[in-house]
């Protein structure tokens, strides 16, 4: 790998800026950086992202262009039960700041971790986090029918007594257990698009529209934060398709994509075509709020200029790049 | 104002840059948007950031060039203090991931506020917050000997308690109230530097460095965050220097700097040449950890090839740029 001609070019660039391959977004899932079985200290976290950090520097090294977006689910499920459990003392934020702050400290882990592997393979990089607003539509149905889960469990009597007392909407789940519910409106634009392009193009590693973006929505006077959270595998196709990128990689906690998933049918995918990708969503093999919304977004980043959608781990990122894991998904064979 | 012609320039500018006037730096207080009368709701915040964005959009019409970045002393007090209530329910995170989200948080409602004030005079500037690690000593004598208040007061007993239990280390005020003192140490690089530069060479209207940085240590394996709060009126200086700024402005909570505060011989100071800014200093005329690392920032930057230094206050910033308010302190009169 050393006598890679990119990771040569990168090294002696002097204008500091990446190769100029393929263009590619990859996704960070947030439960990828703070992981079900894990009770997200801030060490659990920059190990995880020190672990991806090595995957996407293999990227770079074989001399693709990469873009970073990551979730927040953990993360502003954390800042919520914070809020809420310290809510005498402090006032609580509402999900936009809440938002707007994971961005902070996910964007501060990505950045730090990736600087630290570049510089370990003496790529002079510079990475950038930009604080990302994303508008929705105030009429996006999402608002009246809020869908997101976020936060701790309940059970009834708990959910229904915070029903009473607060103006929160709790739903149960498949497993008798209570949450919270927000809306998930569509990503309509990224507010700050030109500038995430123009970091781009100035050949820098940009990492924006963190956690899905900041709710806002336009008013007369302004933008204005609202209380939801935006599907991160959304806002990461509509950036992808926003700064023309090749490939759109989508790193979760599993590996590859299966039908008839947790089923005695279950099969799982290495590669699959749009047309096929299109069928299986519309047959409900992908489930809602999980893979779902990611085949969603492969499916919109082909049918937007996209050349290949990838979903799999963030610890065999490059493999994935390479075909040989996660699951491929491309217009044709 | 509206023939101004930077105005009538940034209207009809196509590649959305900023008049090519004067390069300020504007270093808005945490303590001005988040003011020790108000509880800290996020609509106080909004607000404060709103009215600042007013002034500060008056100084763009004028002309200049300007760089933001901003302290995060109440926001990161109110976070620390939700880590610690919620301590158990949530793994708290330290000081640097806490300074990232306030980053995150207080950028975000900067950016927000600075694009609806400027569109209001439909002035099309892209304005970007950029995640900031600054890199401190960590031979930093501060690290020996903490001293910044962060967090709730404590009385003597809850205080003891709290070093027993932990390895927090708390002192007592003048007014017998104890808190929780961090090391504050001295930012000697912005990780970000180069960055920071482009974008502002872009023409961008840039947030950066936000609460003093993120501050982080270099150790053989790169770089790695720090329990630290870094002095923000050091890093706005460091910042000014780093991008060739001709003037810094310090917006805080009092309208101008004073002799013998608080005595029967207060006097207020309307314009100070740096020599007489240098004696003051020495004679003990400016509070530690309040205006004394302003009146500090000011000198440094004068020494470093800034042209004026103002400290005023968030609500006047115009009318300060102009002389007509605030303290304007230069190498001469």
């Amino acid at each position: 790998m050393n006598k890679n001609p990119n990771t040569e070019k990168a090294k002696m660039s002097t204008d500091r800026k990446q190769a100029s391959g393929k263009k590619i977004v990859v996704a960070l899932g947030g439960n990828a950086i703070l992981q079900s079985h894990q009770s997200g200290t801030y060490e659990e976290q920059i190990a995880n992202v020190k672990k991806a950090a090595k995957e996407i520097v293999k990227i770079i090294r074989a001399g693709y262009r990469v873009a970073m977006t990551h979730g927040n689910g953990p993360q502003i499920g954390n800042l919520y039960i914070q809020n809420s459990l310290a809510g005498e003392a402090v006032p609580p934020m509402p999900l936009d700041a809440c938002s707007a702050q994971s961005q902070g400290m996910i964007g501060y882990f990505i950045q730090q971790e990736m600087l630290n592997e570049l510089s370990k393979h003496n790529i002079d990089l510079p990475v950038i986090s930009l604080v990302t607003q994303v508008q929705v539509k105030a009429s996006d149905p999402a608002f009246k029918n809020p869908e997101k889960p976020i936060g701790p469990f309940h059970n009834q009597k708990e959910a229904e007594l915070l029903m009473q007392k607060t103006s929160l909407v709790m739903k149960e789940d498949s497993r008798k257990r209570w949450r919270r519910v927000v809306p998930s409106p569509e990503p309509i634009h990224i507010v700050e698009k030109e500038v995430i392009k123009s970091n781009i193009e100035q050949g820098y590693l940009v990492v924006a529209s963190g956690g899905g973006g900041i709710p806002v929505i336009k008013k007369k006077d302004g933008l204005m934060g609202v209380e939801a959270v935006i599907d991160k595998d959304r806002s990461a196709c509509r950036m992808g398709i926003e700064i023309n990128a090749d490939i759109l990689l989508i790193l979760t906690d599993v590996d590859r994509v299966a039908l008839n998933f947790n089923t005695p049918k279950q099969k799982w995918i290495d590669r699959m075509i749009l047309k096929d990708a299109k069928k299986y969503l519309a047959q409900g093999h992908f489930k809602e709020g999980s893979m779902k919304p990611k085949i969603q977004a492969c499916i919109d980043f082909l049918e937007n200029g996209g050349e290949k959608s990838i979903i799999g781990t963030l610890f065999s990122a490059y493999s994935a790049i390479q075909g040989k894991s996660g699951t491929t998904i491309t217009k044709e064979l």
